[in-house]
């Protein structure tokens, strides 16, 4: 099983006045490391999207358990946590060093661009199946 | 029962290419509830922030039903779905006239300014109690 | 000539480490008063998009004088400062009180949905010359 | 005389419903090049901060000649256009290959944690000068 891994800076913008990064860094922080695990897997989304083929997120959730401070090296780990005809979630993990920052995940369903639900394509599907995680692993 | 109700107008900049906001918007209209929510029981976040109760976010949660589009009218229904010594959660319900939009939860600890785990004041407490939704109504 | 009026709220997700609003809020608050100044003009913006008419943003500049801090109550008075056939710009000030925080403006053009240049629509370009400020009030 | 050189890619909730990059976000892309100049240079900015010494922007101007698309890479060259006793200022290109998409500049005072007016550091003044454009290459 493949674990897809992206790293940032967080940005000045990003934190709030209590000094790190504001709670919602995470979900554009997720977004960075999904569309990273795409283009890795060989589907960059842009090109997903130009075919048609968009995946809008309809849940996501998050615990925080430590905070990242300005320009904190923030390492995001990301697997494939569900994986369906139509849908797909993605389970990112968000590390300063060895130290668990976040964890989060977020659901999407496969839309066309009449915004109707349709599956995910077979080679989409096959390429991301390589970071699935184990069921029973969350 | 009370219910705290916000109204904001979706802005351009929360938009992203898919025509709708970003799912990331609704932690910052949350956001906004929840001031809107203290402020009307009472206690504005600045003023507890000012004498050192600060309730950081810990966990959050979302399912995204519709989209909200640029320059929407969106109402905010907010709840206190938790409160313990040391917890408070908010149940937040966004609205598009009477369609339901999405609906999210923010879990918050509250803490000093050094940052150790501290009890929510008991008049804050006492405050905030009212707009408590009976329990099992998740 | 009328000025245009909006007010807001300061985000807690505004601020920064530095415990104001991050030096980019005003960009996203110029933005609100814009569209309210078309809107009070009679000519909303999601109106004017879906009539094929777009007003991109091709130039922006700021000073600020003060900060904002986490739920001031901020107004932004706003006028038109250029109106040309294909180009208008704006000049925005915003106040916390009769504290003047930030001046700025920007500058668009006026295309249409294949990114050309076009006029700006008649009506409209009357409507807001009620906004105009007389000529060399910079 | 050095140029600072930086690159990102594009992220999704950085685009608006218009496609492209909404004008905000080269401030914060701009931020990110000035943040990474002043690590070249030796003084990473947080170290800057912890030692007493901070540089809010006080004037900002941006010309967007063209768009920046979801997930294009975008190169900021920076560089200082300004350098007193007191002040600083950068000036940052943006481009997509060799396409110049912004161009920007930032001003910003030294103050101290009272918010007080003081003088930039020699040594970082010293080290910030290797990027020191020549007078009048505006």
């Amino acid at each position: 099983m493949r674990i897809h891994t992206t790293e940032l800076r967080v940005r000045y913008a990003e934190t709030d006045k209590m000094g790190v990064a504001h709670h919602s860094s995470y979900l554009l922080w997720f977004e960075l490391a999904r569309t990273g695990l795409l283009r890795e897997a060989g589907f960059p989304y842009r090109d997903m999207e130009a075919a048609g083929c968009m995946l809008p997120v309809i849940e996501y959730g998050c615990r925080l358990l430590r905070g990242a401070a300005y320009d904190d090296l923030v390492r995001i780990d990301t697997v494939v946590s569900e994986l369906r005809s139509r849908t797909v979630a993605f389970r990112y993990r968000a590390w300063r060093g060895d130290i668990l920052l976040v964890e989060g995940f977020t659901r999407h369903v496969c839309v066309d661009p009449r915004n109707s639900l349709c599956s995910v394509p077979t080679d989409i599907r096959a390429a991301v199946a390589a970071y699935r995680e184990p069921a029973g692993d969350q």
